[in-house]
């Protein structure tokens, strides 16, 4: 491992290894080029705000660097600034990753005016909301809110209580929040700088309920004062993010013309009756929500990026600091040699390739759907699914990883001039927002129920009447992304798993595809057990939510696992290629290890298999130990990016 | 379950269920009646810092604030004021966990100035410090530092770099920051209120080294200028704590007179040399250390406090928190009744109780040491072994409740105005300072290690020279505090464990006894081995780091169960003692649970057994769902001492 100043061009203001610049190449995949020219491109400088600063301050701050960027071409990425204008679903995903390596309040801030206001209007408006609001959206003139969770429904969105009643009287939109509960809570921009927010609530026309539809409502005059029946709140001070002004909408009886309501997927003629092309409710309401999974995969990839940013530090760090003398270590133990150390650090950054690949195949998805590829409906459901999951698992690992990285650096971890503790602060809502965690896994389950569903019935169809579950299981599985790499090589280790070597990547295939199969299987049929059986069907259903979570993570760990195997073998370079094998078998070897008591449950390890998986771990950190600071510049948050006075000591 | 006004009198003032009353006192142990009169006297009123303030305010607001609970007689509690004055362990211990109730910079303050700076004086200084400098440190006239760890040397305090040289020509000690690593760092009022500091370091006399020592060495003027030879610096912002000024120390060839050395266990004599009652320094150093177990004591309480307030605000919104509408529940469905968030908050309250039960233990064992009893040394080792483990357990299963809580109010457990990120923020630390848990935990092993050689040589001298390592395991653990009672129960189940009910107490104890006594007795044998082997002896050790680690966790549960059923065992109130079973069941239950693949792997369980345990859980989560609240009200946390608003709305 060599110093080069040979890189390619984008690369050439920064040195890394070969090998970390070669990892780099890999775990970039499909988009390396674009985030080469992001990384030397984007005016990283002074890019994290000052911690000390107060609310007001902070918010302050954000704007004005948002809008900075925004001036440098880097705030709007992916939203269209006109009717008509090409949407890049890949520049939005990329900037916002981008971004998410430096400061969280200017990327989230981003995320609300671009991804979420934006895109409400570019996704649920038609072209006169194009024409009349994206150019002030993209140019940061009108600044805009998502008001889309209510105090008493947060995750619960067809159970929102505000009211959009069309009033044929005057041709307009009454917009109204009936209760307390019904108060727009949590919302970006609306303490201070909206000047407009996108309403969700059920849309009544005559009298008729349509279930959940948008509508643009001014807020404020130009003074910033609350328009008449608006009631804005502020929450104040949070848990980090502190640069975003969250806060409350209130409506009481507000009036908009018509036009403005979102009428994509459903709106009012000119005769005052309800129309759309969708007719039934709840799929219309599916779609409307569908197309708002951008913002899923830019939180979930943003998450990542806190992540790698963290253990950057950390490991870094761990790299330098040395700490209690030790035979043959007068001057003490490097601590990135401890045993204990490495098993703090490393497999975080194994997991953090991982599903890095996985995230990598969700952008490409994102792109076929959103972008100009022709794409089906079943489509459109994977990548709900799939940005779901994501979702949760990237943002419970940056919360896990940033943690992990703050603890593994002590006491100088808990000083904010070491980013870590503001890093912490600042992605803990992630496994809030955009969904919560828990409720996203539930519907990755769902997901798979449905295809179960589908298969059952698929193979009952042509005649297959002894379908076992098995041979549904598995027909699911192929169908999914993940599907026939992982099942080509968990074939090789079907027939005599216990003769495979630990680091066997067709046994890590058997155990992942075993685990998802079989969990989803029996949830499958104690669904069933439970749809038939009298009594309380809450309470049927509501005791399987730990199995519904199983199942869901075991669905992930597949995919991810199947990513990584396909990042694996485009990976030409023979060094990288060899540092990721080991680096994907401590990823599935750590996964397997959190679950091995399912998997001796199961019968599908032995005893014997699960006792050596621990110290193979530990042989595989100690294998990857000399690559560490490769492995941490493959991440790909640029050193310099890094303001920790931590590693400048 | 009624609501009762008639409850013994210091709890006059707070309305609790019966239930919950009975749960509390059952809680609270053998400091039931002290702790009573804490909630009932001490001034909770306003007792949380404003978020927004700013550091300098922050800092101005917690010495204003300890200043004030200590004219209220809450501040300097169990720390002597003059010399041969009663130090109260006890009220030491409890007047903390009454503080950490509340704000935990203002906690912390007070830790660091009467248990850290009053406690280095007390304990390590003689008569004629303790009448010079105790007063002045009570009354807070004379605030000071405990100037331990070094830039260069957190954990490794053997390893420190200042020097502390006799001058015999002027009769005064040269205190000395030789390099950049010798700056301590992280100190507590360093930054800005600190007069004075108890600075460890090498003590040379004569050109000999003696270990480290303790001198008291004034750092400002009146003004708070720095006196000469010192240099102050400050960490700034943190993560947390922003009330505690922590800051860095260096010292210049600074002097002070002789008698500032404090002397009681190692000193200069008039003819300017060096005694000590203790001849070896290895012995010297550790008694020293040894005084100060009260901090970790304290610390370890204090981060279980912390855990119960999150846990009280996050149970009592989820027993008011409906989401989602489900048949027969039109309103939504309570958040506490759907399984997967019981799992998320009852184990954690379980595991509350535990923790609470084998807190009340150490505090009894430092009584017994630090108070008016004899005590020998074995017991002294014994004290900080336990509090070592107990400090590091409290304090990480804080760092986790907390943050469940958090998750657990989504969005509104983001808001400061819940209390919860503050909490989160302020706890973080504590799983590092006052040790750093995972050297703590290697303490841990490290004792039981000792005693596990002490006990082998001892059966080998009397002739059983067949020992089994078995027999040896047994002798160890027999001897631990949590021995026979433990003991006595898992004999019960030992010879048909497959027998017993998964709530089967003594099949609980069976397991617990298992798993720590086979790790034990594996890792001493591996460490033989390690010792025997020849080439790199840190390597062959490092690789223990994870066994070592596993052997101190699984002794530490052994001791919070026998705790639990020791509690269980005084529990009179009938109901109470119910509800009390239950909730240790769920606490065995869910330690097991963590550590099934163990289990499986070591044949102590069977895979159909193991598969029960998570319907356990789910059911014993069910039968406690009703007493919620009242397990909530039995933590302690008195109701109107949380602001949280989303428990007002």
């Amino acid at each position: 491992m060599t110093l080069t100043d040979e890189t390619s061009a984008p690369l050439a203001h920064e040195r890394l290894t070969t090998l970390g610049a070669a990892l780099r190449v890999a775990l970039d995949g499909p988009y390396a080029a674009e985030r080469a020219v992001a990384r030397a491109t984007f005016p990283a400088g002074g890019a994290l705000r000052p911690v000390e600063l107060g609310i007001e301050e902070s918010r302050a701050w954000t704007l004005a660097r948002l809008q900075e960027l925004q001036d440098a071409g880097f705030g709007s990425a992916g939203v269209p600034s006109r009717a008509g204008a090409h949407a890049d679903p890949l520049e939005a995903a990329l900037t916002f990753e981008t971004l998410a390596m430096c400061d969280l309040s200017v990327t989230i801030k981003s995320g609300v005016q671009f991804g979420l206001f934006g895109g409400a209007i570019a996704n649920l408006g038609t072209a006169w909301h194009h024409d009349t609001f994206l150019p002030g959206v993209t140019s940061m003139e009108l600044l805009g809110c998502f008001a889309m969770t209510e105090l008493g429904h947060g995750s619960d969105v067809a159970s929102l209580e505000t009211t959009l009643t069309y009033v044929p009287e005057t041709d307009e939109i009454e917009v109204h929040s009936p209760t307390p509960a019904a108060t727009k809570a949590y919302i970006g921009n609306a303490a201070r700088d909206g000047g407009m927010a996108a309403v969700f609530g059920q849309l009544v026309v005559d009298g008729r309920r349509h279930g959940v539809h948008t509508v643009l409502v001014p807020l404020r005059d130009e003074d910033g004062a609350d328009l008449p029946g608006v009631t804005t709140g502020d929450h104040g001070h949070k848990g980090g993010l502190l640069g975003i002004d969250n806060g409350t909408l209130r409506f009481d009886h507000v009036r908009v013309p018509r036009r403005m309501l979102l009428d994509r997927y459903g709106g009012i003629g000119d005769d005052g009756a309800y129309r759309s092309e969708i007719e039934d409710p709840n799929r219309r309401f599916f779609t409307m929500l569908g197309t708002l999974v951008r913002g899923r995969v830019c939180v979930g990839g943003g998450g990542a990026m806190a992540a790698r940013r963290a253990l950057s530090i950390a490991t870094r760090h761990a790299l330098r600091r040395r700490q209690f003398p030790a035979p043959g270590r007068p001057d003490g133990v490097l601590l990135l040699d401890y045993v204990v150390h490495q098993r703090r650090l490393l497999p975080l950054l194994a997991r953090s390739y991982a599903l890095g690949a996985a995230q990598n195949r969700l952008i490409g998805a994102l792109v076929h759907v959103q972008g100009d590829d022709e794409s089906t409906e079943r489509d459109q459901r994977e990548l709900e699914t799939f940005a779901a999951g994501m979702k949760a698992m990237q943002t419970w690992f940056a919360n896990r990883a940033v943690q992990e990285a703050r603890e593994a650096c002590g006491g100088a971890g808990y000083l904010s001039e070491n980013e870590l503790t503001a890093l912490r602060g600042d992605v803990d809502i992630f496994a809030t927002f955009e969904g919560d965690n828990t409720v996203l896994m539930q519907l990755v389950a769902k997901g798979l129920l449905t295809d179960y569903r589908h298969a059952w019935s698929a193979l009952d169809r042509t005649g297959v009447v002894q379908a076992t579950t098995r041979a549904v299981g598995e027909l699911v599985m192929e169908r999914t992304s993940a599907g026939l790499v992982l099942d080509r090589l968990a074939a090789t280790a079907r027939r005599r798993p216990e003769e495979t070597t630990l680091v066997d990547r067709g046994w890590h295939a058997l155990m992942f595809e075993e685990r998802e199969r079989h969990a989803l299987e029996s949830l499958a049929r104690r669904m069933r057990a439970a749809a038939k059986a009298g009594g309380d069907s809450f309470e049927a259903f509501n005791r399987l939510g730990p199995h519904v979570q199983f199942v869901a993570r075991a669905h992930m760990e597949r995919v991810t696992l199947a990513a990584f195997v396909a990042l694996l073998d485009t990976t030409e370079d023979a060094e990288a290629r060899d540092v990721l094998e080991r680096t994907c078998s401590l990823f599935a070897l750590s996964s397997i290890a959190d679950d091995r008591a399912w998997f001796l449950e199961h019968s599908r390890m032995t005893t014997a298999r699960s006792k050596a998986i621990g110290d193979q771990i530990d042989a595989l950190c100690r294998e990857l130990r000399p690559h560490a600071l490769a492995l941490v510049e493959g991440l790909g948050i640029p050193r310099d990016w890094i303001e920790a006075r931590i590693l400048d000591e």
